[in-house]
């Protein structure tokens, strides 16, 4: 018999979320399951990591699964680097983030802690995918994407990933028999426009939120963005190298 | 007489660290400053927002310069964010963040305070440009790289720089007789190789501190640590469109 893949599941929405709730019950079909997750939520703390701050990190039983579980204080980032280097002895097989609650699609995995911790392993050179469903609900329906997220996690552990590269899976807010299937997209090219809404404090201090709009510039078939409108599950293959390596010609023409 | 530019400051060491200090002084001589920084220390926040906290923005003074300052509670993205919609009523010429105290070359631009806020910029449709300098002392010496500073600044505000692109500036800790100059680079592959410090609180209780050495594994010539490590300042054109394009036709040829 082969032995059993070794699985990291994360998170930003917290170890007790729905969302790596049903991520772990769906690794569990799969292979040996580890959580190392944080123990609030880390919305929005894009690839943040603690140097300021001291760490915590303890085991701790959620439900009654098969899995070991440890809860953290760190960020999402930090959580997979404790994984791997405190926790585990060895390098899994494959990292798992989510699923978050809300979409991480277009330029929204830029700010995004379920991807950030989903980067971090792939820099670790751990294959990893980041779920996130387009719901904000937290008792959203995470069940009609079972199959689906378990066919793209065994298709990674089959296949592997290039060199580099991790995964951002974004699933529509649909019921099973309405998902049309799974799309490899790229990420479309939109922004949020901002807006404060000021308030003043008991104390007399004013003081913002921060909200806005997501805009879509975007017009091609191709992107996560178009997927998820089309009802498709969209799959954006992801890399950590930064380097607008188109620009550098041009950089090279300059006075400098 | 042509209009001066209006230059936008910010960083993530804090607004009152000698980097962001010495970067206003060297926009004064360029355009009509407005500083928007953090009131604390941000190092290592990745591009973290505050989705989950609200934010706090008051004018300040800090020395007798020109510039109009703000003080945020924010992340540096925040900052960024505030500036452009809160603050100002225009899109500013020209977004530089730092100078930070330390490194951002290689993998570091994804942990990086300092490279987030030039990222939002990017991302808002500001010509953006982090600067920082291979150095973590505090009273490191900015002095040598003034005029660098102010001609890599000249000439993204002279010829713009591709739609979503902006660019991370790293400096060697050298005397200003010792910079060979400066090369246009691309992110070395290379990352940390964590360890965690673990002691125990005056209550008992165990936590870490996460630390590590920084491995460079990319033995090429045209990366950034090689231009810091041969002596010159290294320029890297940095995209925020993560799609890993060279990936989806093999991703197209999976079951799923």
């Amino acid at each position: 018999m082969q032995k059993k893949p070794l699985i990291l599941v994360t998170n930003d929405d917290g170890i007790t979320a729905p969302g790596i709730r049903m991520l772990i019950e769906v690794m569990n079909e799969i292979g040996d399951v580890v959580v190392v997750a944080p123990d609030s939520p880390q919305s929005g703390m894009g690839h943040a990591i603690s140097v300021n701050n001291v760490l915590y990190c303890n085991p701790t039983t959620v439900d009654d699964g098969p899995q070991l579980e440890y809860s953290c204080s760190g960020t999402p980032a930090d959580c997979v680097k404790m994984a791997k280097n405190l926790i585990l002895n060895k390098t899994p097989d494959l990292c798992v983030s989510g699923i978050n609650h809300g979409a991480n699609s277009s330029i929204n995995v830029i700010y995004s802690g379920t991807m950030s911790a989903a980067v971090e392993a792939g820099i670790e050179g751990i294959p990893a995918i980041g779920f996130s469903l387009l719901d904000y609900d937290w008792n959203a329906d995470f069940r009609p994407f079972k199959e689906h997220i378990k066919k793209i996690a065994l298709n990674v552990l089959l296949n592997g990933l290039p060199d580099g590269v991790v995964l951002n899976v974004n699933m529509p807010k649909l019921k099973k028999e309405e998902i049309k299937g799974i799309k490899i997209s790229r990420q479309a090219n939109g922004n949020w426009k901002e807006e404060f809404d000021k308030r003043t404090s008991p104390f007399g201090k004013e003081y913002y939120w921060l909200s806005g709009e997501f805009v879509n510039k975007d017009k091609g078939l191709d992107t996560d963005i178009w997927a998820l409108e089309n009802g498709y599950i969209s799959v954006v293959p992801v890399q950590f190298d930064m380097t607008a390596h188109h620009a550098i010609q041009k950089l090279n023409t300059w006075d400098l």
